[in-house]
């Protein structure tokens, strides 16, 4: 039996000691303080005859502390819509997600020459997006294929947004390097391929930075939340969710299916913030700005675009589905329109 | 070899005598005349070695015709934006698909008793719907569930849609069916379980009402072009392909995923109109409004909605999907402001 | 609220004409004999207050009944394991399908001319094949394909079949021509594109030849066997269910995937018997041979195969899954081993 | 354009020096020295100009080198049976996987108790199993389940192996951990939600510990192969690749299918051998050993299995798919008849 202690303030010091011997006689293993804020420890195979113990050390008034529950959880619980109803702000930078505002996070796939970063910023920056991105470690499916410029990359990332007055994000792949990521750019963003990879997960949850966690293109929308539950008991409530396209048994017409139903479904079951990222979500750059429009259209709090002033000229493999600077100007006003007509915007006007 | 010989017009008789004798000796067999319009001709197994004959039949000027070429198709072909940029039209009743205008198609899953069904015809009308919709004859899995009133509700459907000023559409399941509903309503729907029944697909070809051909939920969107071509090259142009979700590995936050990739992508490969059903496309009733809005934003030419004045007491399995009058009114308002964001308009106001 | 009636001989004339007017005061609609055998009778839409009437009208011993019982179906239930625990045997010709052997059906996608097709018959029959499968219609997604020879094609078939002593199946598209097919061929073939055709499912329940239904590449394993339900509720208890491959992301390395869970999942949930189609469910002639021992050792009770003396030089596009004669010949020798070791055997030795 | 530098063997240090100048001179970025036995170097972003420099040093002779060649790798290489057609076998243990004989892995989900895994081990290995598997850390995608005893688990599984004379593999989830993993196990498990996670598989590649690679639930088989790519590139040949189902539309009769399509396809596409694991393929454990029986004649060349003496009480969420040991021991006696008629035997008699 696995149970979730919950209390609304962190118990005092000897109050914790009682509970922590309560799971201890009540055969529990794995005992673990995941957040310290709205106090929550997790507990695993507790003894169910024994959890009148634990029960009893978490009575109001026992002890001094304001009471708690016990939660047998069989799904998310933190990310929950149900847990708090309002709905939660995460802040990049200047730019807020989860507002009436639309942040645009615009840029390469992979970071690329600092010149050719400066122009892509300076571009972007005047349509109207907040924020910029560029892959400095890059999956790739293949391994003789282009990895990213590592290190030096963040540095370009980090010095072009920053003159450009944009936001910056990039992807971490792994634990090792997630130290230097944070010190250089403004969010860190987990990748599709990585949103099991519980260790980075939980990691990202130690951090101080917003984290952008991409739907796996193979993840149930409750996968994909349990994902953020990961990041959220850790410690780092400030995740915002991206919906970046499934596979499914089309390939031709699109490499990925945008899922937006999922946007609208976690408009409901979720009070964290949902984007969305049609470049990835189509593979096919002409489809862009459409499924843009359509993704403020079902809810979405953002957006995430591939841009590159050549994209065929582009370093990575996503070149179909980057569109060039003018594309993004365009879309940049379409969607706006659309957000408008949803009672929200994207750009100050 | 599969061959097809096309003409601007039909060749005289004496010209088409000459063809069909030269694609015999050319070895074809199912030798077809599929359009007579534009015209086209197929043959099936045509000996390569003997085609400069029946090229030989179809120079301009030969036999007193216009000309015409051979194509041998390996895709669609007559439904393709490459063979005409013009956006077809197709008119049902008052209601134009393609156009500025987003026509919006609601009623019930099954047709129910007249007042049931006249109540929902009043309602949706006064919202701003310009269609009726409700099954005769119902698909259902299981062969215990109600399969629809049949004749009588064809009759119910026919008069209540006349009352509101409302066109009327439903499901042709079987060519033996076909002609009862033409006479009673005024465009055919093909179901998605259908899309590959083919002789189905020629049986609604050789009508004079407008065909609205549903995907497969299990079609690629190749597969859904072709099955489009199978009515057009049997007579009729007026075809409204309607995205209406695929089966993917998700299915408990909504039943099916509403492709929008695929109506943005439509919209670029074929010049028939393309619309969506949120209703099917979703499973749940409370994601129905905002996947109608992103459908639109992506650039749907109308919309189909399942409508009930009381969804939980409908007589069909499909209550999850099914919004209420209310709901239906803010959908159609909503989906208007989106639809002026793009330049286009579901009211006239 | 959908109902059915079982009883387990069919009642007096009186009798049903009771139970008829308790269904018709129960407000039922759709009331309909099911079938003769195995007394099956549902009704729709009954009123759940007036069911008393209806289950008096079953009691043992009423009006000289046996009795019976009421079921609300929500699921199959004519082709449950849980309605007999006993394998249902259906025999075509001298084969039997769910007994010890295993018989292997072979033939051509395309029935082609009757050389070609007299020579395959010999050439499966010498290899232990006992069927011989071929199309005379042809489902073809693209309209301008070869859509088969039609009734001429028929007439080979049973011809070819008789003089190798091979018994015949074929699929039928429509309902229009089942009467047709009837008249050649020992077995009617659904295919898969046709799972949810259900007039055609009702037509060949009507039919006194043995049906082999084949799965939807698209369904799943309960829509599977509820297609069969329809097919025995309308009173024809010789199914054989067809596993062929479904659709799923991967389309490169197979076209499809064989589903064998389904198999090993429906030797359990159903009594009637259950072949695989290795050559439809790869897509690729090189892995039919290893699909089809991996088939048996699961438990199919029987297998379909394309064969073609030239496979490349097939009349339709299933060229790259029909294996030559040779192949075939090594097919049923391995095949053969295998069922010899989980205790059933291909061959008679 | 990316490009590989293959030699048969390593060139001295002068040739290298020179190759390694010549691709900086092409323009080269991420010049990394892959493998050192069948020598080979990736380099990415060659300037194609400049390639002539860098062929021209790998000119057989030149600088006293053997001779090499240039590829631009658009797929796996290494892994590839075009690059040897000798099958490569993989000795854990005392066990060879790729050989005549096919050796099964049995063992809980998770390690257990001292007691618990020890009575697994006598009995799995008195079945005849080669290998013990479980889990010391278990990715969850809860973070509130249990997720395993980390290090005191792999004691245990050590032991415990050495005591019943069974090799040990365990599942490494990040490369934090992959040291400690080394020193206890004889083997390493890459999870399915792992297979893209691309700094654990240059990890692993770096281990002098054979590999058994489960393919991502849904992962294509090429991204598969790509996967073993960079397992192999980085040093480790012994490599294993596990079927392990895919994720597709079906989720109630089984909760992943086993693609056995796949072990067929990769058994000519690759030189790796390849096993399969019925039990998550499954997810349903009264469908483990009919899955078994048909992954070894599909041409499996060994077995996972999840065995507990108690399914329905150990301590993980797989439960379901477990077999007990009686069910293990008819499964290894069924699978071993199937593989002497397929020309393999998994007991030795």
């Amino acid at each position: 039996m696995d149970v979730l202690l919950i209390a609304e303030s962190r118990p005092p010091a000897d109050v914790l000691e009682g509970l922590l011997r309560g799971l201890d006689s009540a055969g529990a293993t794995g005992v673990e303080v995941l957040v310290g804020g709205s106090w929550v420890l997790a507990a695993h195979r507790v003894n169910p005859i024994n959890q009148a113990q634990v029960r009893a050390a978490l009575e109001p008034g026992t002890n001094g502390t304001t009471g708690g529950r016990i939660v047998e959880p069989t799904t998310s619980f933190l990310t929950s819509a149900d847990f708090t109803s309002t709905p939660t702000q995460v802040a990049i930078g200047q730019a807020v997600f989860g507002g009436r505002r639309i942040p645009v996070v615009a840029g390469p796939c992979a970071v690329e020459t600092r010149d050719t970063m400066a122009s892509i910023a300076a571009a972007v920056a005047g349509a109207g997006a907040t924020g910029l991105r560029g892959g400095a470690f890059k999956p790739q499916t293949l391994v003789y294929n282009f990895q990213g410029l590592g290190r030096s990359g963040l540095e370009v990332l980090a010095e072009v947004g920053r003159e450009a007055g944009l936001f910056t994000v990039t992807e971490v792949m792994s634990p090792e390097v997630a130290g230097d990521i944070e010190r250089y750019v403004d969010a860190l963003q987990v990748g599709s391929r990585n949103m099991q990879n519980f260790d980075l997960l939980k990691r990202v949850g130690r951090s101080s930075r917003p984290v952008i966690l991409k739907r796996g293109y193979f993840a149930t929308v409750e996968e994909f939340l349990r994902a953020g539950e990961y990041v959220v008991t850790h410690g780092n409530p400030n995740v915002i969710l991206c919906e970046r396209g499934i596979r499914t048994f089309e390939s031709q017409a699109s490499k990925f299916i945008l899922d937006l139903n999922a946007i609208a479904f976690l408009k409901r079951r979720t009070h964290l913030p949902v984007v969305a990222d049609p470049s990835h979500g189509s593979g096919r750059r002409e489809l862009v700005t459409a499924l843009a429009r359509a993704a403020v259209a079902a809810g979405a709090d953002g957006l995430m675009i591939e841009v590159h002033p050549e994209p065929d000229a582009s370093w990575t493999g996503d070149r179909a589905q980057t569109i060039d600077v003018q594309e993004f100007g365009r879309l940049v006003e379409q969607v706006d329109a659309v957000a408008r007509a949803v009672g929200r915007e994207v750009l100050v006007r």
